[in-house]
């Protein structure tokens, strides 16, 4: 594709940037053994020009905070999108991509709201869009979407694509934390930013998993229609009782084909503790695919950090290097992916975990009972235990399968009733 | 590369080669979707064609006994080997790369035993030669080796290769069967074959390795200089042991960079329960690799079967059919990789697990203890039971790190003494 050196305009020296520049410096030698050529970037768009940075000292990046520096330099290879938000990111790929030049961007959020434009785009103008490091940091799943696990038909993709909410998640498990205190803990350690909101919202993990469906299955899921729930309502209550059933709770992204569609959302959800999703802790990432042909089929690894997070930057630079011929965006010959068939959420069929707040008296159990048999919602394993608290009492069900318009429905019914204390919780389980 | 149609002539329709047909049948559209045409077998090489198959009824395969109907047919696109063993398929191979015509493979034992002579040939005629499928079968860590990691110096990488041993080892701990029992169990439900030589005793592990060794470190490790242990010696009692300190065993093939050289091998080691590595039970494999960049990244999956490496094996296919310049075969532009440079295995570092048989006796744990200690080998943690069969009792110690060199040397002398009912077993800790 190119000479002796490959020139990057990087834009953005943050996290991932600065990340993508240590390993440029640290692995030069190796990359060259790869490639038989150097990697280097020549040019970075950043705010501020002027700012002390903390950077490998042999670095010779010429700074600017004008985006022309980057899309009129005929010298520049591979344009690097790392700066984060939304209009100045499309505009500077959408420039780039109808120059025919070949762009590698780490921005799930873009590509989730307008990736179809860019995609579109880089078609037109026969170039590259790739973005291993927009999904699960390190963790190579856009690539082996898109080439390994081509001939599978993907009957369902379950990640756990949040270090963040899990990191909080496993700190209320192990040491009994509520949230906030996991999550303030989670802020000093640096596994949460100071703003967490699109993390502990599930929004970051909607944004990911949008991009994964469009490599699994070919389709476009509007992310406006993605049912996305946080962690931020979970109850170290919740997770002494998953835990009793030998389950643990993980804030889940899930696509899976049913009943002719796709039912897909970001929901926290019981996890069995035996399986190999249930190892899943800390601020590590997983995603576990099951092919038709290739079973199931699990990468794990560091879904975010610099230099994890620039691995995957690199690896699309370096792919890029390697070939000019045909670039594999999508993992699809298509222009515009169909929109996908959304299976309604009300029809999503699942095993439920219930915990009723209830006034300790007779013939309550046989209520609740009666309202779930009546929704067809048939009980798997129960437990009732006494608290502290006297009068006031948690009765935890575990369902076999029944429909979320069911439950919803038998939920309704139940807090309507006299005895109840608390708004009734209920998680899906996996 | 093609035209409409990808022809391709298979040689071999074992177990793999049916289960590949299988899933061109069933995903046939699935396929076209992702590639924009149909993959087809046009010709099939086989020992003897008028045997009865139980193949898809809409394959419509040309089956011949001779090689030469897939080497002068101009119409086949790809040539795809997997009829094991070493000659006949080196015959194949090498005359398909001479052709120029691109070949894909999922011949480990070939390619670890003459690998480097086929990536010349390839090299030479600028074609490709594939093989995603040698190695832990559906797991995509080929392609993840060759582009995903490129860009990172992998400082150590830890495999369960064989689905084989960790089967029956799964089974010799979750119901303390011994070794005999648990491999012939395997053999009845099909996860071990007839000969299970290979697979036990290490042999296809290191075959796999030292494709691994070539794709993370770019260097020619040959197969007679790497220390292989298989399984046929483990003893139930080591497996309960080794769980009261919180570890299982397994059979470990791994790569690590120490002092300079690659400390390689495949033996059985205990790995502690808590780590994800330890997790992998039953016929499953998995990689975990640690890159510079990327940290810690696993790969979990089935390692073995019909459809899962006919899903590797459909991989390599649908890349070649994408893409017709510049085939990365090895991960690196060199046409001949340089030698590794072996680290010598007496200067092996590691923690280490020993049982010491002896008659229960006075003075007899200060004279091991003794012997270790003047060997430099320091004891982190015992366990001394008595037994029901009386005077003769296990004595187990973990170790700190300690050279292999003074292991052997110390269960040399301990050996000798008259103290010892039984040789002593020893073994890494990863």
């Amino acid at each position: 594709m190119f000479g002796g050196l490959i020139r990057l305009g990087l834009a953005g020296l943050g996290t991932v940037g600065a990340g993508l520049a240590k390993i440029l410096v640290s692995n030069a030698d190796w990359i060259e053994r790869r490639l038989g050529r150097r990697v280097v970037i020549k040019t970075a768009l950043v705010r501020n020009p002027d700012k002390a940075r903390d950077l490998p000292p042999d670095l010779n990046i010429l700074l600017t905070a004008d985006m022309k520096d980057l899309l009129d330099d005929p010298e520049l290879d591979i344009i690097v999108e790392l700066m984060g938000g939304l209009d100045a990111p499309f505009a500077l790929i959408s420039a780039a991509l109808t120059q025919g030049k070949p762009v590698v961007t780490a921005n799930k959020a873009l590509l989730a709201e307008r990736g179809n434009e860019l995609f579109s785009l880089a078609a037109e103008h026969g170039t590259a869009l790739y973005y291993e490091a927009s999904v699960a940091g390190g963790i190579p799943i856009v690539q082996v979407l898109k080439e390994s696990l081509a001939g599978n038909r993907i009957k369902a993709l379950t990640g756990i694509l949040n270090g963040t909410a899990n990191y909080i998640l496993t700190e209320m498990t192990v040491r009994g934390l509520d949230f906030q205190t996991a999550l303030e803990q989670a802020q000093t350690k640096g596994y949460a930013e100071a703003d967490p909101t699109l993390d502990i919202q599930g929004m970051d993990a909607a944004h990911k998993l949008i991009l994964l469906i469009r490599l699994a299955y070919g389709r476009d899921y509007p992310l406006a229609q993605l049912p996305v729930q946080g962690i931020t309502q979970v109850n170290p209550l919740d997770i002494l009782f998953a835990g009793e059933f030998g389950y643990c709770i993980k804030l889940i992204a899930q696509v899976r084909e049913s009943q002719g569609g796709l039912d897909a959302g970001v929901f926290t959800a019981l996890v069995r503790r035996d399986d190999i999703l249930g190892k899943v802790d800390g601020p590590f990432n997983a995603v576990l695919v099951e092919g038709n042909a290739v079973g199931p089929l699990m990468l794990y690894g560091q879904g975010a950090g610099d230099l994890p997070t620039g691995s995957a930057v690199l690896a699309d630079i370096m792919a890029l290097a390697r070939s000019d011929c045909n670039p594999n965006n999508t993992g699809f010959p298509e222009t515009v992916l169909p929109k996908a068939e959304i299976l309604a959420p009300d029809l999503v069929r699942s095993r439920h975990y219930f915990r009723f707040s209830v006034l300790d008296r007779p013939g309550v159990l046989a209520v609740i009972a009666g309202v779930l048999g009546q929704r067809n919602i048939s009980i798997a394993q129960a437990v009732q235990k006494g608290l502290p608290s006297g009068r006031n009492v948690p009765v935890v069900f575990i369902t076999h399968t029944a429909q979320v318009r069911n439950v919803r429905a038998a939920v309704e019914e139940i807090n309507a009733q006299s005895f109840i204390t608390a708004p009734t919780v209920h998680y899906r389980i996996l």
